[in-house]
């Protein structure tokens, strides 16, 4: 199987995979695709240039990956698991500590090592990059450039490790999701999975809810609670039609081939402008022995 | 009276400061304060080097801004209005289109334009700024350089727009809060809006739930929607614990001296781990005359 994660090497998301690779019994099977971005994956994914992909969805820090989320609304991808990743930033470079001038990561590794550069390096001058390991590469030009990326990659690129564990807070992690198109996506889910009754599900949702109806959001709610099931998440992000309207992606535990989530699923679904089911896949940690 | 603002000149959040001081019929009595990046209006409001701070919260195209939902949830400030601005984010520079190898802005002008980036400068150099207008004044400095800000500052920093309406999509605004001090808040909004009961209004809190409470986001937004109180935001944030745990930041209409609110909030205290008040607030557009 061919899985597109974010490259070069030494990513997170390649961390991801293997963990899922890992925890699906799978090992030596699978080859890594290495994508430019984020969106890179997901287009890869379209055209069939693999058949898994694993991107970043939420970080403890700061939170959702926005791109991730807005390709989830878009493209036609099922997710089929999860996996969650601890994250352990360090600053490196070729140069020492006082050289440094411009430092690269993604977003979310800058985001997530706000408070850091703010109080150690107030003056620098902030690339973004696709992924922490391009970063990495990249730092390895000048010796006044700095990357924020895992300590794997130090070795990986030559470069020292200046400062370490640099994030704002020191418990990091990300949830990684893995997709595929929807058609396939089943497919996968029973080779991958099997269908163990023992296993923990997980079920995630994006709900659109029309603007004039107040207490959508509350009604919807309610068919959760009346049944019982346990919302693990829920996410807003804008519609991107008007300001202060928004889609929802909910989370929850369960899987939609339960009667209680289908009958749940069945009466939201009349009270939503929109539903889109992303898929129901085995939660982290509670990959079932057999796999 | 000083309004701390993102600066140099020319941001969005000094048109969103000027707005603001139009609707409240100031104009010329006020002054701006230029700080480097949201996180220093928060600095600066805190050690009073000004009276009010306005920052952004949240954009159409690109959701919330995580650094002041951070703050807000930090510091101890109280929201005291609102506004919404227009951006039409331009690509800003001394040289040509062909030119360009290096983009500067802030990184929501950079999310809010990530598809155009992709498609038009795939391999262009994305450095992220305090602010837009920053983006600009460094891109002074080389024809190789180019800002995404507003076309305002094309003129101030004596750049060529070359191109417009850069944004993923035409529609692009940004939501603006004006803040101040928990214990001068009451004074300002006394000052600058009266009390008219004609005024209509919105409340922001902030709750924190209770992981092992199922259904608590429900019950919550029960005793909005019984006592018909419409909400019109609710976005989570991570409470930067435990993946998966959550802060939730609510929006509604109405003002928290009517009893009806008063009532709801007295409700949902005892349900909640924490209830942070962040302030009751006259809604964009609906400024009242005396004013």
């Amino acid at each position: 199987m061919i899985i597109g994660v974010l490259g070069p090497k030494g990513t997170y998301s390649e961390k991801a995979a293997e963990q899922w690779i890992e925890k699906t019994g799978r090992k030596g099977e699978d080859v890594l695709e290495y994508c430019a971005d984020i969106q890179d994956v997901f287009s890869l994914l379209e055209k069939d240039g693999c058949d898994i992909g694993v991107v970043p969805l939420e970080n403890s820090i700061e939170g959702s990956v926005g791109i991730t989320l807005d390709r989830l609304m878009e493209n036609d991808v099922q997710i089929i698991g999860e996996t969650i990743v601890t994250v352990e930033h360090c600053l490196l470079s070729r140069g020492k500590k006082e050289d440094i001038k411009v430092i690269l990561s993604h977003p979310q590794g800058l985001g997530q090592c706000r408070q850091f550069l703010k109080e150690q390096f107030p003056a620098a001058e902030l690339r973004t990059t696709g992924s922490t390991s391009h970063a990495a590469k990249l730092a390895t030009e000048f010796e006044e450039m700095a990357a924020i990326a895992s300590p794997e990659t130090a070795d990986m690129y030559d470069l020292n490790i200046v400062m370490s564990n640099i994030q704002d807070r020191r418990y990091n992690h990300t949830r990684f999701i893995t997709i595929t198109k929807k058609d396939t996506g089943q497919k996968f889910i029973k080779q991958l999975q099997g269908n163990d009754p023992e296993c923990s599900y997980k079920t995630s949702i994006i709900v659109y809810l029309d603007r004039d109806r107040p207490g959508a959001l509350y009604n919807i709610l309610g068919e959760f609670a009346n049944s019982n099931i346990n919302l693990t998440r829920i996410e807003s992000r804008p519609s991107k039609k008007v300001l202060g309207d928004y889609v929802f992606y909910i989370d929850f535990k369960g899987n939609i081939s339960d009667a209680i989530i289908k009958d749940a699923l069945y009466n939201i679904e009349p009270k939503v402008g929109m539903l889109k089911m992303l898929g129901s896949y085995s939660e982290f940690d509670s990959y079932c022995e057999s796999n």
